[in-house]
């Protein structure tokens, strides 16, 4: 299936002492890539124009291999699955060179209006997941 | 069954500008949980003299709801089942007068060597996740 | 001169691969400590009442020393000088049993309303930098 | 004076809930924009191969103006002086259309061996200082 790819480096803040990158820190990259999928513009509009912001329901993840101070990896996202409300996206992190994902996730979304109820997903996003679905 | 609790203060630097605390912040939250659980003072010791550090391997969350700034959420933390090189931690952050979990977590860790490679759950660990499932 | 005293714990989030807190974390440390000094329910409720909340506009520091996983560092705090708009607080990071401060700061705040404007610091803050200053 | 530029995007997790970047993490993205004048390949065989890594002793910072979610901001590096110890690097955060910087800094750097004791700067950063202290 087509995924989109967005690379991440590894710099000291995304370290911890143990060498590797915090666990932590995987669900932020998946979130710059998730902005970069659906488009930064975009989300910027939603929020301030229509006062639409997205919010995690749902997170899974598996950790193969960690991550080192330089490495450039590389995030690669596709979706799952979509309903009105839910976007759920099939997230990957590799290493320079991997073989097979060092980390791996699948991210459930919502969005809600400015009071934080539950609103529909906007069109474009929705749109973006089926072209994800699609192989597009 | 019992459990530990751990409070946390939610200040500046866990929220981000939706208003609630950024989502990947909970696995802090649960770390440090976890942390005073198996007691940080051995913890330190594991690594120090014995070269014994923690790795997470899975992480599973549900988010309910989200805490704001100011909140003491309340980490309330037991075991799921352990083995001789995993431990598998529940775990749930709980709102101020919250009536359920704001967030809710299944977290499996091993133990690792300086080398990286996985080692046998120290025994105090071992003890300590025996204990909170019999519910001590 | 009398300080105000606040213990923070280092984890594992808090280091990077070089094994000792990363440098931008203490700034996380003073502002806990700020939020403490100044009371965390009237900080919540000034800005969620009065709209009014707190931007740092200069901080300065100088590190002696790093801090490690595990240590309980003690956070010091005391007020340089006052006025109606600037409160400048003199923050040290002590690591257990030192000789010195591992890190020092001077963090400059001012208050601002909900768009974004210079606002006169409230009174109880102001209370508390005078109180400090004096000694109390 | 020539300087280094690089762009550094604001996402969900660099904002906190007053709306714009956290204080803290400009000290970060002042780092990401020196590993990158430095060369991050270089610096990972500094650690890996000599056991040289850095330690940041001095940094003040001036905040004028908040970058915002979906910001691209760019920082602007260059350096003021130099010595076989110690680099010092002015640093700016420019928000997009901005006519002044929003955040200005002044960092001081040393390079410490595996021991954690202070070496001569490496000659490929004296090189990079000298040239950005030439105006290259």
């Amino acid at each position: 299936m087509a995924h989109h790819v967005f690379p991440v480096r590894v710099y000291y803040e995304d370290t911890d002492h143990s060498g590797v990158v915090y666990h932590a820190n995987y669900l932020k990259y998946f979130e710059r890539a998730r902005e970069h999928l659906l488009g930064p513009d975009e989300l910027v509009r939603l929020l301030e124009e229509d006062g639409v912001g997205f919010v995690v329901v749902k997170a899974s993840l598996r950790y193969r291999d960690g991550a080192r101070f330089g490495d450039v990896i590389e995030i690669r996202s596709t979706a799952k699955q979509g309903s009105p409300y839910r976007a759920v996206f099939v997230q990957e992190a590799w290493r320079p060179g991997g073989t097979k994902p060092a980390v791996e996730a699948e991210i459930e979304l919502c969005t809600v209006n400015r009071d934080g109820r539950l609103v529909k997903l906007p069109d474009g996003v929705v749109a973006r997941v089926q072209a994800l679905l699609a192989g597009a």
